[in-house]
């Protein structure tokens, strides 16, 4: 059953995915998401996509495919004080190409740091205006001198392609899990490496054990990424019964479950019921159209009940959108209780059925079948029994799983065992209403 | 009206009638249910019902009859270590009949106790399985010595009858109040010789005054007890408007009212409502499937809107099925308040109309019909004039006084007053609708 | 646009206003009302109805009008110890004209007094009684000495009318908003004087600036009055989409606003929006039938969308229905924050239209329609354009601005300028669903 077995292994499995593909210069398009989409291929059968340069996505265009090669700031001495090379931060992301001279004051304009975080690099992009510019450190900045700099940055804006990749794992219905990681971003751990391999992991799990639904994975440049696969595929939404956008998932922060715009769907519950239950500490976020991906998945022609659960949610940690957002922000103890509660979700949703009680009046007999103990009398009443007597009461046929966990307070495992005993025994069953 | 005398003399009706009840032994069907429903007879028009053995009712059947005269443990020296005549918890109820000799070692496999009550004996039953067993205090265990002990049970299980009674005190209406109490137990006081007792006295005192409604008493063994009722009264599920499971009402604790299935019906409002206004401490406690009768009555086919009061719930005192569960347990002044409080609770569902304002264009006149001060310009106003005013106002035919009372926090009688007095003067009437 | 100036010198006109009306003696007829309407007309166009004696209005008749020249209790030594002429209050307000003798003990019963506020005199009526009375400060009373006493009313009640004035503000469209103030109070200033002469100010600030609303003042007797110009206007109820009534706005009190009946129209939850942004205390009252003639505008034949904004509630501060609620109490400073209070809630109610996203797949590209700010990868957002994403994702034709200010936390103005752009744009319009 999924979401039985300890993920422990798995959080260095993630974490070693991580570390592979922390080095590569990603965009929302270029060679780089495309080597990133190639990695994960090694470890789950991805369909890749290439959506051309000017194809338009509902109010949008893929814009010209941008790749880049070296750019520096290099002084007086020729040294370079700023160097791509280095770290892949340093270039502000879908700068066009340059080569000039200007002193430090004209240059300063093109400069960008975090003051507050003097030794951190700031991670910015300018995806949609025809721009450039260098990040660097604060402390980096207040060290370099009057003077000339020579300004370089091989880079290239062309026509091209924006890649995504996808994989869907069959299950005994079509109805979907949609599970949505964005991979555009650079050097970046937390936000968003975490995320994409926590997936990688997760379907290679899913792939191993029989599952009802349909799980389909994607990986895509946040926004445009996202909108491009959705335009590509309105003929399946009505399928898509849950979603997760995976994210942030591998620093020391509580789980953040955000909404979706739905607010009610089966998602939020079992989100609701699974963290609820894990008796750690965590926060449900309300829905707002601020975020990742969730923003386009609960856009209001789009609207499916696509929620987020993220450990910090974004903008959240001081790490946030910054080169302090490396190696030693993730940790394969988080990783790997990101992917035990993404588990726990999916096989909750698994469970979630409305059943119909085939004996209504008065509760059945389950002495009689060999379900209920023997002796009378007693103060309690075992917790099994119990969740048998909340599915046999509140099985009409208008109540899933997830309510009567709600109203009853028992777990789903303890539930799904109880609705499987007696759906066994002929006393409950599935409502197809 | 219903409610407004003093039922401190009832106090000690109730427990007089408690303590006649004490000594039998009861079970789920036998003469000592007989003996018990006879005994009631003398107070109440009790109708008896007797169910053979083998009936079908719902997904059970009624057992063999049980009666027992007799059962022991002797000693070595042929004394009684354990006796039926001094307690009859002492013998598992429903027994198998026996004769043997054992020795302790073999014997204690048939022992029953509560350590952490060493002084008490347990409650216990094997009403659907062909066993036996033996009750005692753990002091009395610890005490027997090795040894052969000689095992006797007198009991018999064959073709027979569960009984239970009934009494319907029609009203002006033929819409029906249940109130039941379980009956099975034999000597144990607060569960539930209190709820049959109590409600004894309760039909007593509605007999005595008009009412609206037919009240429908129904006392029978649990579970089996009310399945039996229920199977053999479909035909008069819709005339149930309202219905009270009584029990446990004669400790010290404070009333539990527990919701029916239906959650928000007006027993739900009715009970909530007194409880509040009595000023007394209370708690509501949510529907769950486990507890009394009311499992059977609020089961998904059932569904009728039966609320369950006590003093302590059941399971949540100390002395809940054990020995200790006596005549010290229950007082005079405990029964009487639970009287008053059911009294009350049937009182407010007796006022609770929903009515039609016949003046609605603005406030009618109060001055010129005599019903308002004359002098005006006064800070506040007095309370018989604000329920007039909260009646007019809320008075469209879609609110009940209970959900008037909710909205005003004014008590029921004071709105009820208020009613009479804008019938009375054409102001309002009873919605029909 | 609507509340958007600083409204500090309108403090100053208010109270100007209320010194004016303060010294004239009011009733719910009479020439002292008819004095009040002509004064407020120097201000506003009042347009002046008068409704003859006899005349029907729903449950009630209009009584004879009343007028008084002189009134007074002289000792035996002939002086006024009691004289109507120095405060119009110690005339109990609709007295019957009376020339009597009487001593101290029978004249008692005929005076009022305030014992805990010694030196207050209270405010009483007697509009649908023929009796009379006077009212006194207790020290006065105390001090009254044995004897013979002259009691003179020069009162006089007679065929005439109860007069009302209203003033209708045309708008865009002929959906109204109603603002009333109860204007039958002698020298009361916070009740209700303050009232009447902010709702002048308010009318006169509506009327020099554009709105989509028809603003429809009334100014008229407590319930008499208001019941009056209901029965007149039954026409127009389904033009009234909103509505204040106006009291108790000049003392230092925080803000209460109390609900119309309908709970949760758009006036509620405009009031509840502008108090809760205001950043100041404030109090929200649920609905009762008691007050000021929100009753009758809330009657569940009439039901309207009426709520009420005052500062102090009706009774709930010590100077109510006294002498103590004189031109000391009311100040300038809190009758221009209620002024603004009540054009901050007017404005709110302009902005609320339900917009349609004609965008709806995803979200559309704000960017290139230059509403975006051009460099990506900050940590949070401006409030601008959060105020835009919430107003696109949420605007789906059911939900109005009021509804997204509630989820978003956002104020009204930030998501109107949003809503704005927004329409400029082509991504939004106004539902007309």
């Amino acid at each position: 059953m999924i979401g039985l077995q300890d993920y422990g292994a798995s959080g260095y499995k993630i974490y070693e995915l991580i570390a592979r593909l922390y080095p590569i210069c990603r965009s929302i398009t270029g060679d780089g998401l495309r080597q990133t989409l190639e990695t994960i291929s090694e470890y789950i059968p991805l369909q890749v996509h290439e959506v051309p340069t000017g194809t338009n996505v509902f109010d949008w265009q893929i814009p010209r495919e941008w790749n880049i090669s070296d750019a520096y700031v290099k002084n007086a001495d020729g040294q370079r004080v700023i160097d791509f090379k280095k770290n892949n931060l340093h270039v502000v992301n879908y700068s066009v190409p340059l080569s000039r001279k200007m002193n430090l004051n004209e240059l300063r304009r093109y400069l960008h740091t975090i003051p507050e975080h003097p030794d951190w690099i700031p991670y910015r992009t300018t995806y949609y205006d025809e721009a450039w510019g260098f990040c660097l450190t604060q402390r980096k900045l207040d060290a370099m001198e009057d003077g000339q700099y020579e300004v370089r940055i091989d880079s290239t804006l062309s026509a091209g392609s924006l890649s995504y990749g996808e994989w869907i794992i069959p299950g005994e219905t079509d109805e979907r899990v949609l599970l949505f990681a964005h991979i555009c971003h650079p050097s970046l751990c937390n936000d968003n490496l975490s995320g994409v391999a926590m997936l990688v992991e997760l379907a290679r799990v899913l792939s191993s054990v029989p599952h009802r639904f349909t799980y389909h994975f994607v990986f895509a440049p946040a926004t445009i990424g996202s909108l491009s696969w959705l335009s590509r595929n309105e003929n399946i939404f009505s399928k898509i019964k849950h979603g997760l956008v995976a994210s942030v998932v591998g620093d020391s922060g509580k789980m953040h479950y955000k909404k979706s715009r739905q607010e009610t769907a089966a998602i939020d519950r079992a989100a609701m019921h699974v963290l609820k239950q894990s008796g750690k500490p965590y926060e449900i976020v309300e829905f707002s159209p601020w975020g990742y991906d969730e923003r386009q998945f609960c856009s209001p022609g789009i609207n499916l009940p696509v929620g987020r659960l993220t450990r910090s949610p974004n903008g959240a940690y001081p790490e946030y959108h910054s080169s302090a957002d490396d190696l030693s922000l993730v940790k394969e103890e988080f990783l790997a209780d990101s992917l035990e509660t993404y588990l726990n979700i999916l096989c909750c949703l698994e469970s979630n059925f409305r059943y119909k009680n085939l004996q209504p009046m008065g509760e059945p007999q389950l002495g009689k079948r060999g379900l209920y103990r023997k002796m009378g009398g007693f103060q309690d009443v075992e917790i099994l029994q119990l969740a048998m007597l909340w599915m046999l009461n509140q099985s009409d046929g208008t109540r899933d799983l997830l309510d009567i966990a709600d109203k009853s307070d028992i777990g789903y495992r303890q539930l799904d065992r109880a609705a499987v005993l007696l759906t066994e025994h002929g006393l409950i069953e599935v409502s197809q209403d």
